[in-house]
C-alpha cells in the first residue's frame, strides 16, 4: 500500500499537530501551574519537543512530497492546506536547526535579562542580550527573506501574519499616524467637557470576579467542556485544540481590567474553539494568523463589551455581582460607557484605550524595521523611542521602564509581532460593522444579552474558514473588501465625537 | 568530531527522558485539570508521543551503540547506565510499533468500557474488549520474554520491576498465604477485646484538610519549589523531574483517607524528588522499579504514619486543624493507633489493611500468571476471583463490582504489576527496620515531628541510588540482606499482636 504525496504530508502535519498541542498544554501549565523549580526542565521539554517539530518538517523529504503532491488531484481545501504546508515547510527549511536552537537559548537568556532590567528601568542591563537577539533575528529573517523572495523583516512579518508585507503596512500606519492628532485632541477636549466618571469602589473579591467571568464568557458563548478559566501574571489564550485555555488575573481594587481582559481571551479562544474540526491538526485548519486573530479578541473586547448595547445588558450584572456603591450611579450604563471609553496619552501599550494605541504599534513598528535594516543601533533605542512618543503621542515617558523596556516581545525575540495589533483592530471594526449591517437587530439582540447571533455570523465567516482563504480573502470575502482603515476611523469617530 | 557510542547513546536517552518529563505532565494535567471534551485531543498527543518515544529507542541504530558502548571506558554509574539503556532498548525493541500501537489502542478501549462496566458490576460488558487486551498482552509477553529468555509472566514483570521473576516471588507469597489465616484470627480476636475505636466526626472543611496535608508533607520534606499538591479522582504521584505532583481527594466526612493517602504520595514523591540530580534524564538515574517505589509510600504511610510515634506527634496537629470533637478522646493518640491499625476481612484492595492487602495481591498475582500462562480462561475469571477470596480471606464478594473488576490494570494492560504491591509493603518493613538500628533517637525524633534523620539515611541508601544497583542488592547494601519476609511479618507481630 502506498499512500499519496499528499495523505503522507497529511499524516506528518497530524503529528505535528499534535505535538504543538501537547506544547500547547505545556506552555499553559508554565504560566498556570508550575513551581518555580520546574522551570529548567520545561524549557528542556519544550525545547526538545521544537526540535522534534524542527526535524519533522525540515526534512528533505517534505519538500520532495510538497512537489509531488502539487501533481495530485485534490479538493479546494486540501489544495489550500498544502499551499499552508509549503509555507511551513519554508519557514523550517529556511533555516539551520543551529541557527534554531541558537536563537531559541538566546531569548531565554535575554528574557530572563528583561525580566531583571524591567523593574530596574536598566536598557544597559539588557543590552548585550538583546543584541544577540537581533542578530539572530536578522539572520533568521534574511534566510527566509531568500526563499520568500522578500525583505528581511517581511520574512519575519510572514511568521505572525502570511502574506503580511510592509509596503501594505506603510500607507494604513502612515495614515493613521496623520490623522490621530488633531482626532485626538478632539476627543480629548470633549471628554473633558464630560460628567467626571464615576469609579466604582472595591474590594471586588476575587471570587465574585471569577464567577462575572465565566457568567460572561457563558453569555458569549464559550464552551467550557473544550476550556477553561485560570489565572496567570501575564493573561493570554493557549492550550491545545479542544481543550482552550484562557487566564486572567484580579485585582481587588479594580474589576473592570480583568472582565475586558476575560472577554479579550474569550474572543480569541471562540476562534480557536470554532475552527472546523474535520482540519484539526492539518495547517489549513488553524487560525489564519494574528492579525484574524487579534480581530477577534478586540471585536469582543472593543467592539462589543465597550458599547452602550453590552453595557446596558452588562450593568446589572456588575451590579448583582458586587452589590450597591455609595454613589449607585456607578452603575449606570452611561457613566460604564464614559468609564470603558476615556483616552489618554500614556506610557503604557497595554494599558492604552484603542484611539491612541495603534501609536503604541506604530512606533514599534517603524522602530523594529530600523532595526532589523540596520538602520537604527539597539544603543541609540531608548532615545529614537522617546523621540518617537514626543511625536507620536505628545509625551515621553520618564524612564525606559515605561519606554522600551516594557513588552517582552523583542527581548523574546518576536520582531514583526507588533503591526498585527493595529491591523487586528482596524479588522474587528470592519468585520462588526459588516455583521451589524448583516445581523437584523444585532444591536437589541446585544442589548437583551443575546451574542448567538453575531458569534454564528463570525463562525460562519471568520472561525469556520480557518486558514483556507489569505486574510485579505477572508476579510474581502466577509465585509465586501480587503483591509479598509477607513471603517476604523469612522468607528472611532462615531464613538468618540458621536 | 565524533561522539563516543556511549556520549551518542546518552544524548538520546537525554531526549527521551525529556519527552517522557512531558508526557508526565500531560498525564498530570489529564486528571487534575483537562476539562472532559480535551480527552480525544490528550489521547493523541500522549499517542504521538509514545510512538515517537518508541521509534526512538526501538530503532536498530541503538542496538549498535550499545555494542558499541561496552568496549568503551565507563565510569561505574556509567556502566550501570548502559545496563538500564539495554534493558530499555530490549522492551521496546522486541515489540514492533505496530503491536505497541494495537496495545495501546486496545488498552485505551477496553479502559473505557470497563469505566461504564464496573458501577454495573457487568463483567460480561467488558469481557470481549479484555479479551483483546489480554491477547495483545501475551504476545508483548512472549516477544519479549525470547529476548530476555524468561517466561511471558516474567518478561512482563520486568516492565515493572526489573529482574522480577515468579519464581522468586512464589515461596514469599506462598509463605504469606500460608501465614495469614491463623495470624489474622488472632489479630481480630484481639482487635475485638479492645476499647471500641472513636471516630471523630465531620464535616471536615476541605481548606483545613488540604493545609493539614501541605503541613505534613513540609513536615515530611516535601519540596514545594519542585512540587505541587492538587486533587484527582484517583490519587497519585507525577508529573516530571524536578516537578513533582501529587494529588489526593477529599471528604468532609473523613480526614483520614485524605490525609493518610498525601502520606503515601509524599513517599513516593520524595523518592523522584532525592534522585540523583547529575542522572537526570538517563535510565541510571530513574526510579529502581515499583518495588522499591512502593516501598518508600508504604515507608511513610504504614512505618512511619501509622506507628504511635507518629500519631503521638500528630494527633495535637489534627485537632489544632479541625478543633474539639464533642468526645475529645477521638483525638487521643492510642484511640487514632487503634484507627489507623484495625484490621478487617474486605473486598477492596485499595482499602484494605496493610494485614490482608496482601491476600488481595496474591490472588491477582495467581489469577494473572494462570491467564498468560493460559491456563484460566477470561470467561472464568469471576468465579476464580471468588473462589480465592473465600480461600485467601475467608469472604466473597456479592458481584464482580467489588470483585474482579475492581482494579483498573488489567483493564488497562498492566499485567505483572500487582505483586510490586506487597513487595514494596515488604521491602517498606525491612528498610524501615534497618534506619531504626542505624539512627540513633529515630522513635523519639519522630515522636518530636522530626523526620530528617529517616529521610537523610533513604537519601543515602535508597533515593540516591536511582538505578544504580538492582532491587536485589539495594536492599542488600541497606539492609544486610536481600528481600526478606520475617521482617514483614515481624512488624505486624509487633505492631497487631505486641
Amino acid at each position: 500500500m502506498s499512500l499519496s504525496a499528499y495523505r503522507q504530508l497529511q499524516q506528518r502535519f497530524a503529528r505535528l499537530g499534535r505535538l504543538r498541542d501537547a506544547q500547547g498544554i505545556l506552555h499553559w501549565d508554565r504560566s498556570v501551574m508550575m513551581p518555580a523549580g520546574g522551570a529548567d526542565g520545561r524549557a528542556e521539554q519544550l525545547a526538545t519537543l521544537d526540535v522534534i517539530c524542527h526535524e519533522m518538517i525540515a526534512d528533505p523529504e517534505v519538500g520532495d512530497l510538497l512537489a509531488a503532491a502539487e501533481g495530485e488531484t485534490l479538493t479546494d481545501w486540501e489544495r489550500a492546506n498544502l499551499r499552508e504546508m509549503r509555507r511551513g515547510w519554508i519557514h523550517a527549511s529556511a533555516v539551520d536547526a543551529a541557527l534554531v536552537e541558537a536563537k531559541s537559548r538566546a531569548c531565554s537568556a535575554c528574557e530572563m535579562a528583561w525580566r531583571e532590567a524591567r523593574p530596574l528601568a536598566d536598557f544597559e542591563m539588557v543590552l548585550p542580550f538583546l543584541e544577540e537577539v537581533l542578530r539572530l533575528t536578522i539572520e533568521v529573517g534574511k534566510a527566509k527573506a531568500v526563499r520568500f523572495e522578500t525583505s528581511a523583516y517581511d520574512a519575519l512579518l510572514d511568521e505572525y501574519e502570511p502574506a503580511a508585507r510592509a509596503a501594505d503596512i506603510d500607507p494604513v500606519f502612515d495614515d493613521y499616524a496623520g490623522f490621530l492628532p488633531d482626532f485626538l485632541d478632539q476627543v480629548l477636549a470633549r471628554q473633558a467637557r464630560e460628567p467626571a466618571v464615576i469609579e466604582s469602589r472595591g474590594p471586588f473579591p476575587v471570587e465574585r470576579q471569577r464567577e462575572l467571568g465565566l457568567r460572561v464568557m457563558q453569555i458569549l458563548g464559550f464552551d467550557f467542556h473544550h476550556g477553561r478559566l485560570d489565572v496567570s501574571l501575564h493573561p493570554f489564550t493557549g492550550g491545545a485544540s479542544g481543550d482552550q485555555r484562557i487566564t486572567t488575573r484580579y485585582s481587588e481594587e479594580d474589576f473592570s481590567s480583568s472582565l475586558m481582559g476575560t472577554i479579550h481571551e474569550t474572543g480569541h479562544a471562540l476562534y480557536e474553539q470554532h475552527l472546523p474540526r474535520a482540519w484539526r491538526h492539518q495547517p489549513v485548519g488553524g487560525a489564519r494568523g494574528m492579525v484574524v486573530h487579534e480581530s477577534q479578541s478586540l471585536l469582543m473586547e472593543m467592539q462589543v463589551a465597550r458599547s452602550r448595547e453590552f453595557l446596558s445588558f452588562a450593568a446589572p450584572v456588575m451590579r448583582e455581582a458586587f452589590g450597591a456603591q455609595a454613589e449607585d450611579r456607578a452603575w449606570q450604563p452611561d457613566n460604564l460607557l464614559r468609564l470603558y471609553t476615556r483616552v489618554s496619552r500614556s506610557f503604557i501599550r497595554t494599558e492604552a484605550d484603542e484611539v491612541t494605541y495603534p501609536a503604541h504599534v506604530i512606533l514599534r513598528y517603524r522602530l523594529e524595521r530600523s532595526l532589523i535594516a540596520g538602520d537604527l543601533r539597539l544603543r541609540d533605542l531608548p532615545g529614537a523611542w522617546n523621540d518617537a512618543m514626543k511625536t507620536l503621542l505628545g509625551v515621553v515617558p520618564p524612564d525606559d521602564r515605561l519606554g522600551c523596556l516594557q513588552d517582552i516581545h523583542w527581548y523574546d525575540g518576536a520582531f514583526g509581532y507588533f503591526p498585527t495589533y493595529t491591523l487586528g483592530a482596524m479588522a474587528a471594526a470592519q468585520l462588526f460593522d459588516a455583521a451589524r449591517k448583516s445581523i437584523p437587530g444585532l444591536a437589541t439582540a446585544m442589548s437583551g444579552g443575546e451574542f448567538k447571533p453575531l458569534v454564528d455570523w463570525l463562525c460562519e465567516n471568520v472561525h469556520g474558514k480557518a486558514s483556507y482563504l489569505s486574510t485579505r480573502e477572508l476579510l474581502a470575502a466577509a465585509t465586501g473588501r480587503p483591509l479598509d482603515p477607513a471603517v476604523f476611523k469612522a468607528h472611532l469617530k462615531a464613538r468618540y465625537l458621536h
